[in-house]
């Protein structure tokens, strides 16, 4: 590959580009992960970390990736056997379905075409048939990374509730949390999954469990043999900011820089906005350009990331390769059924209106130089909006 | 003002932005800078230098601005009460001049508008009535940064060399060695002067003095006291790789991976192509808006940095204002007699297409929200212009 000049364009929907000032957190000396200073530090974060799930309940942090904090949840809150309800919206629901069947649950999939978020009555209609209670959980992906739709988590408590159904409400936001707006307590989740490389705009490295007491409730009666994951190890040792085993000092670090950025300087709600209008000016390019978007619900469309459908006779990858060549940007890829079909565009966590258009340039110049008809002017259009609303 | 998430634009003509990797390897410790690896980093890095000179003469480094450098070349070739010759191009050069009268040198000034390089002709006209080789020395600046007006340096040398007049020949590349095709020793230049902060992609804090034979030859005559600046004990400790004073230790550091990514990464060819090219596309942008740029002689546009002239009624720096309230974007301020009619945009360094777009997009966003007059569409312009010329 040809020196590349400047910096790197890593447009895809997470690992999100690390802020320096996070960057600059975490190089600092590693310190005794059983000694005063770090256990200061540990109930700070800890306790701060609440602010971002909008919780009083515990947030566990494993040093894992999401994958892991998937297992975790499943683990400590049920028992092998155990029936679980899971929709599929994507890759990524589909990963966790396949994870719970291989850790010895009995999980039962609702399809979906991937263009739709969760469907708040096919999961009460399930339910309602379930009248003996088999379910033991409900598990929903909140921001499918590999589709760029949202779902509705309000809605689909709702309609837990209207059946009075007891399963738990399991939430994996590993790509929402703290771009997309997002309510553990409010929305009744019982778990929810996280991991640090999206919107908290660290290094991967970090996975997160926010659990209820409803969840703590059904830990005590788990029946997984477990020990890395284990609730109970952690959240004793929690108590006074120290962990069961050697945590990932230095990221917890960068956590707690994140974690000053957006609670306390830009604020979440602003940080929704910010996410919201700039996935808003990157639909506006997509549409002018004559594409479709994955995403099919105007409500559903992610914050995040944006799925846009090739044109049949078109590669995703092929665009996605010229462009990383010829613009040395990083686009996420098709995964699954539509690979090859769909690229995705990353506009989470540290990002900006120019390094939107820097990005929708990109993707415009790489479109028309792969042979892609579309509508010259997407960007200006973007533009044209993010003037229209800037502060 | 406003919590700004994302990375600034640093578009100003200098300092520009420090690469990451530049960053890492002044990150380090300071060693002692009268030690054994010490010595070898000063010979590698001194030796390595004179390739962004194109020369083979001694670049001498101080711990100081460009400013610095400025002094240091005028006091060591020439001697109290010398006339040299300097062209007013721009704002710097006037400063230079400033300098040269403080120092209690005779400088004459041969006037112009700001729009153009050095008449290579009026060097030679001033040049052939001095028939008794009273001025000691021309001055010129390469790149005016305040204008975005490049001098024809080579065209200067042949107009000296077609007098027969024995005056040294300085040059300040300041803002364009790096980035703006330079040669020392075929052009003929007695000392270069230049800094770190520009083209050379570092913090600023270096100031550089390239010289020719001729002009140590000078210095042996110099009358002028002097200690920090003098070229004789810089050289002298040189040799070993050792300066006589503290150096600028970690800037070396950032110095020696600067010149591995210009000369044995990308090569200096292909910057000065690179930076030519983002030069053109951001006059198409200009130019599609309907403005002027200040620089109005097709060969002799910066490569580097593009002055704008705002149309009557509407103040530049006030565009600039809200430009950087709005976008987080940073463009150079009109200097001196151009204070408030024109703003530059500096397109030099560690820079790339999409950086570039992020750059033309917060340009073309500012000037219509402040109400300027343009034609839209500048940046789609620009876009074709990259898209075509894409490698």
């Amino acid at each position: 590959m040809a020196y590349k000049s400047g910096r790197h364009f890593l447009q895809i929907p997470g690992p999100s580009p690390v802020p320096d000032r996070i960057l600059r957190a975490m190089d600092m000396p590693v310190i005794d992960h059983r000694g005063p200073e770090f256990g200061e530090m540990g109930k700070r974060v800890l306790e701060k970390l609440k602010g971002v799930f909008k919780t009083e309940c515990p947030v566990i942090v494993f040093p894992s990736s999401g994958t892991g904090a998937w297992e975790a949840a499943l683990v400590n809150a049920l028992s092998p056997g155990d029936k679980v309800l899971m929709y599929e919206t994507g890759q990524f629901a589909t990963l966790w379905h396949e994870l719970a069947t291989r850790v010895g649950l009995e999980p039962e999939f609702i399809s979906g075409d991937w263009r739709h978020g969760v469907d708040p009555e096919k999961v009460a209609a399930r339910l309602k048939e379930d009248t003996n209670h088999e379910i033991k959980a409900v598990c929903c992906v909140h921001n499918e990374t590999s589709t760029g739709v949202t779902s509705r988590i309000g809605e689909v408590r709702k309609a837990i509730d209207s059946t009075g159904h007891p399963a738990l409400f399991m939430v994996d936001t590993i790509s929402g949390l703290a771009s997309a707006d997002y309510r553990h307590d409010e929305w009744g989740v019982d778990v929810t999954v996280t991991g640090s490389q999206k919107g908290l705009m660290l290094p991967p490295g970090l996975g997160f469990n926010c659990v209820s007491q409803k969840a703590l409730a059904a830990h005590e009666k788990s029946g997984f043999k477990k020990s890395y994951w284990d609730w109970g190890a952690m959240l004793g040792n929690n108590a006074s900011g120290f962990f069961p085993y050697t945590p990932a000092t230095n990221l917890l670090y960068g956590l707690e820089e994140a974690l000053k950025m957006l609670l306390d300087e830009e604020g979440l709600e602003n940080v929704f906005a910010r996410h919201k209008r700039h996935a808003k000016a990157c639909r506006i390019a997509v549409e002018h350009w004559g594409l479709e978007t994955l995403c099919q619900v105007e409500e559903e469309h992610s914050p995040v990331l944006t799925g846009v459908v090739v044109p049949d006779g078109h590669d995703a990858d092929e665009i996605r390769k010229l462009i990383l060549d010829k613009f040395d940007m990083s686009l996420g890829t098709g995964l699954g059924k539509v690979k090859g079909k769909v690229f995705r565009i990353g506009h989470l966590g540290h990002f900006n209106d120019l390094t939107l258009m820097g990005t929708l340039s990109g993707v415009e110049m790489g479109l028309a130089l792969s042979g892609v008809p579309i509508n010259k002017g997407g960007c200006q259009a973007a533009m044209d909006y993010l003037a229209e609303t800037a502060d």
